[in-house]
């Protein structure tokens, strides 16, 4: 992993980046999950767990900074001083807030249930009880059922706040979670256990279960700034499938190396399920080493971005060198 | 049960407009629904199975019949032939397919995630082993999902095919499905099991359950064809809030007096689970009363509309007088 010394990243920059972009996201989320009501309390408070219980905000970021990288610092703050002093949205801004929201209410859908007794009966999520064992199977799988819908809610948007990309996000997002995206990833996951997979089979799997959510998460802050045919969504959309595989190899190896309490779930779960992982299929240091090529890659996709795309330049890094 | 005598209600004419509608969202079903691939081919049969298998298509007839009943007769054929004598489609008849398929697509995964185990722990539907059965659980979640991510996809549709209203129509769908809608009456229908619900309670659970995504059917339908803020969508809404609930009282009539081989369900089913229903609060015959009271308000709802809302007055009739 001498590789590894190489790598073009501001730790400190990337965090304070991140920090914001998980520390905006949270506030979004909050304010547009139901609150509390008499009858569906259960369910709200179990879509509430499910989402608001931290988690990187990976995809999040990658709106955020997407945008960023095409349209500049002035989206990083979404709000404007009105007179008065007070905090109105700015145009784009709200999108980028409803997109990475988005992104993030499938994400939490889809570890709902996958977490079920009937996928991968996992109890433990980010160190705390997963939200079938918190309340209830039902409520668990109603919650994550609900949680997708306002996924698409927030993107399509109310009259006066509605993108003229509106239609196309929701478009994207569908696509990128749905059967020819993530459901499918995790269908095949599912029909793997105890197979072997050839590297190519299991590629599919993750630019399906992974990586389709993480290149929708691009495209979806490329079209809060831009037109849906940009030139520059093109390259954007190779570094996402750069990051995204090297995502899944690196969690697959942080499986292997990681114990649970840096993880908060258990180590060597997908070993123990007999699921095709990277290093089983490559040996360690050569998943490793695919890992760093995805990220060679995903930096030279980006070559005709300025500085303000130094952001995404540093995910890709941080990706690979991650240990949680 | 004299008043039912003077339903005003073309059975002939009905049956032939629905089996129209039947036909029409299968074919529309039947092609967007992903075909079998290698690795999906399990997630993509238990789509199909979950959809193909019959169903009255009251939701997709309610979107066909709203669009008829607004815009007349012309839509009633979504093709037209082109030189060749192909047909190609026109312009609004393309999304009253997309919406009629995209409520049944909800209504679909809305059904196999109740017949899970964690929820009605249903065997038979519509007369055959239901999708988890046919499949497994896992399948079976991963299948409600993704059809649940289908239709919204048909809904914001591609390109050069997308309606100027097309963001709106999702964010109605997902209304009409999410938290505030199905899921949240899935969740207190949840709740409700082995407690006594007030007549008020049992309201709101089916206004949410069932109501909810009939309305949507009905705004949707109105979308296709006219402006968000057309005077007419507010009695076409009227109209759709009185069919729900009499749809859902005659369903909870039915599953006292029918019997499984007409139903394709157990009988008393509901009763057996220890639910509230209308005949147990209110006793049978008056619960019949209150279901013609909501048709007799529906009827009145659509009084400012021509003979072309006749088949939703009876479509209205036929869910009091249907025996299954």
């Amino acid at each position: 992993m001498t590789a590894m010394n190489n790598l073009n990243l501001d730790e400190a920059a990337l965090s304070a980046a991140l920090k914001s972009c998980q520390a905006r996201v949270q506030e979004v989320l909050a304010q547009c999950l139901p609150g509390e009501s008499a009858y569906l309390e259960r369910l709200h408070q179990a879509m509430r767990y499910a989402v608001l219980n931290g988690g990187k905000r990976v995809r999040a970021a990658l709106v955020y900074l997407t945008g960023q990288a095409l349209a500049g610092q002035a989206l990083a703050d979404r709000t404007i001083k009105n007179s008065e002093g007070s905090r109105s949205p700015g145009p784009n801004g709200v999108y980028l807030d409803r997109a990475a929201a988005a992104v993030e209410l499938i994400h939490a859908y889809s570890l709902v249930h996958d977490d079920l007794p009937c996928m991968d009966d996992d109890a433990l999520r980010r160190g705390v009880p997963t939200c079938h064992i918190k309340f209830n199977e039902a409520t668990a799988m109603l919650a994550g059922d609900a949680l997708q819908t306002l996924a698409f809610e927030l993107l399509a948007g109310d009259g006066l706040e509605r993108h003229p990309n509106a239609a196309e996000m929701v478009a994207v997002l569908a696509k990128a979670s749905g059967a020819a995206g993530m459901a499918g990833g995790q269908a095949i996951d599912l029909a793997a256990v105890g197979k072997a997979l050839t590297l190519t089979e299991l590629q599919t799997m993750h630019e399906l279960k992974t990586g389709a959510l993480i290149r929708g998460a691009v495209r979806l802050g490329a079209l809060c700034t831009s037109a849906p045919g940009d030139a520059r969504i093109e390259p954007l959309d190779r570094y996402a499938y750069r990051i995204g595989l090297a995502f899944q190899i690196q969690d697959d190896i942080l499986d292997v190396e990681g114990d649970t309490t840096t993880l908060g779930k258990r180590q060597g779960a997908d070993e123990a399920l007999d699921k095709p992982t990277y290093p089983a299929l490559l040996g360690l240091e050569e998943a490793k080493s695919m890992a760093f090529t995805m990220h060679e890659e995903a930096i030279k996709a980006l070559q005709g971005f300025d500085s303000r795309a130094d952001p995404l330049r540093w995910l890709s890094a941080f990706i690979i060198a991650r240990t949680h």
